[in-house]
């Protein structure tokens, strides 16, 4: 009998036949003579259910939160109501269930509040669970400091939940149900032609978050990959068998993914600024003041090209007004300009291939747009063009890489 | 500088003006030199905001609640919830503040879930809080077990935890802020010259409480009386002095409560049922099969008047369906009649003066209400009436009694 772990995401807990569909998924594995062990998020962030941003927008309107101590202990309700009702319901389907706040489940956090880390996980209690044959559910999101403060880990938080528990528990696999079939070669809403990933490496998932597509955290997908536990991406609603994720060929995990594929994938994040500043004299000095000081505000600065004249990198273009005022008052000579976004090639597969970035290059200007700036890593290459631009692009390279159905 | 503890019900804390009026009311006893410890409930039972009773309806719309221990998990939100805010609209306006869950301020509990009695108060947390001039603002109506359940206190439960806290620490006084501005010589639905009372000791407020008048719980009370805490009722809206509930003459406790009156106030419970029931030959074996088949069904009864030929009591009109069914499984002949209330004339005064059954006999005669049957305690007398003379009993009562303004 196989212990896997089941994270269901709150699209997935909003709706009455959302939560159908979940004490199904949950029941019929235990069928199949699985061990589910089950992670689920607040339905609470959706508006036609206990809506913690009301809550959020109340408090709001007193002052600003201050006390991240206080706001999680508001924040874990969320979490703690849903796997109180999908206990239950699970429970009134014949199964019997049990709902554990993160920190009865065992869920050990440094002391960061609002972006706790998980230390360890104690396993215990669950095994007792699990011994007497009861389906446990955790609240995923949250857990508990040594001193019994309750945190809440931070974007994306139950998948990390999920992959945590996976691993200490020595999950087969983990199972992360969203709204979507799973990891799309692109986003739909760009590329008519996108489809499934059938499968993944934990590298190429992690680049494709970072590079803007809206998947699973990195910081799960790391948990996972230390673990070496495989993760799948599928939908609640549909029964695709949706998107494993597991170790490259030569590393270590229990599922090894190969692909023929040099590309696997193109996302990309809109709502970019460029920044160009002009250097003099000593570069090293003005370039550290520069970036230390946009650090200071906590601007995430990208595709940096630092040449001795010059320094360019993009900013988001929501940060464009604090970073101008900022340059000013440091006396640079500078430009900020909006209206660009990031579009990226990802793929584990290109490693050591020759010619990909030729094949980028011409499959844009082919389709005629402009190419600003590039980066590239070993599994992704990166091109800054217009906004305007980014459909067309996204298209053109999803075409090239021969990712359309 | 005394330590007080100031309560606040769901009413208090439903809409913005209350949440401020309770801010003022804090800051203000802190500006006074008082150390304030706050106890809040959730404001959730209210339908303006946060509803635990919806997501209650939610839940019970998938099957009939079984597992206490996840009710209370459910439940427990709610009060932390209001703590959480009531402590950021306390900083917002300067005052340092801490919101603790009740198994974070110390309240240690029974494994009785949704009825658990508190054991203990480990008040070192508090005091740390305190000694940093923080005003702790606890979640009311909650524990936890010494295993780290988490559980609720019931009925009356965010008093209680008033209460315990109060003797734990040593306060000077507990504070229970509500809608009213005290407790009532009667309800004022009922009598219009009804006036609050400005003081009564313990045993006068359970036995009211007992007789249906809805003030602050018996619990919370009898804690209160063992630790010799002075409780006061008064209202979060006004300034009016409200009640102070304190210490019988001759007994212990820090404030003595001295009446002149034999009767303080009048309570009444509506709604109930008159069951009368022939006993045969062994009447102490029926009798006893009578009342042990009704308990084991969570039947309470009152009135109890057991004569060798008869038994006759009362019971909730909401009970009568099921009381009669299994009267009738154990072959009893016997009749239910429904429209009945008793009132009752409540003071510890009356203990040792003679006439005071002659007096209320006389004042509802006078009025034309038929009393159906009687009950007397030290500190009360009850007369079952017909609940449409039940408004006539209570003000007769009151005026004869001198409590009428």
């Amino acid at each position: 009998m196989a212990l896997i772990v089941q994270k269901f995401g709150g699209t997935s807990l909003a709706s009455p036949e959302g939560r159908e569909r979940v004490a199904e998924i949950v029941c019929r594995a235990k069928a199949e003579g699985h061990e589910p062990v089950v992670v689920v998020s607040a339905m609470g962030r959706y508006p036609d259910v206990y809506s913690t941003d009301g809550l959020l927008k109340l408090i709001e309107s007193y002052a600003r939160w201050q006390d991240s101590r206080e706001k999680d202990l508001l924040m874990s309700c969320g979490e703690i109501i849903s796997a109180v009702i999908v206990a239950h319901l699970l429970r009134s389907k014949g199964c019997p269930a049990v709902a554990l706040t993160g920190g009865q489940a065992g869920i050990v956090t440094t002391r960061d509040h609002c972006d706790a880390h998980i230390v360890r996980v104690d396993t215990e209690r669950i095994r007792r669970h699990l011994r007497r044959r009861e389906t446990v559910v955790v609240a995923g999101f949250q857990g508990v400091t040594e001193d019994g403060e309750i945190t809440t880990l931070g974007r994306g938080g139950s998948d990390t939940t999920a992959a945590a528990l996976g691993c200490a528990l020595g999950a087969e696999r983990v199972e992360i149900y969203t709204d979507v079939n799973g990891i799309m070669t692109a986003d739909p809403h760009l590329v008519k032609s996108a489809s499934t990933v059938s499968c993944l490496s934990y590298r190429e998932v992690c680049e494709m978050a970072e590079m803007g597509a809206r998947v699973i955290h990195p910081r799960a997908v790391e948990i996972a990959m230390e673990g070496g536990l495989p993760i799948v991406i599928r939908s609640t609603f549909s029964d695709e068998e949706g998107t494993v994720i597991g170790a490259a060929p030569g590393t270590t995990g229990s599922v090894e993914i190969r692909s023929d594929k040099v590309v696997t994938g193109i996302a990309h994040i809109p709502d970019l600024a460029q920044v160009r500043v002009a250097l003099r004299d000593d570069t090293t000095v003005s370039a550290r003041r520069l970036f230390r000081s946009l650090a200071d505000l906590g601007i995430s600065v990208d595709l940096i090209n630092l040449s001795p004249r010059e320094a360019s990198f993009t900013i988001k273009a929501s940060d464009s007004e604090k970073a101008s005022e900022t340059l000013k008052t440091l006396g640079f000579d500078f430009v900020v300009e909006g209206g660009f976004a990031k579009v990226s090639a990802v793929g584990a597969g290109m490693r050591g291939v020759p010619g990909v970035m030729a094949t980028i290059v011409e499959a844009l200007t082919d389709a005629g747009i402009q190419i600003y700036q590039t980066a590239d890593s070993h599994t992704s290459i990166s091109c800054l063009v217009r906004m305007e631009d980014v459909k067309a692009a996204a298209v053109a390279l999803h075409d090239r890489f021969g990712l359309s159905k």
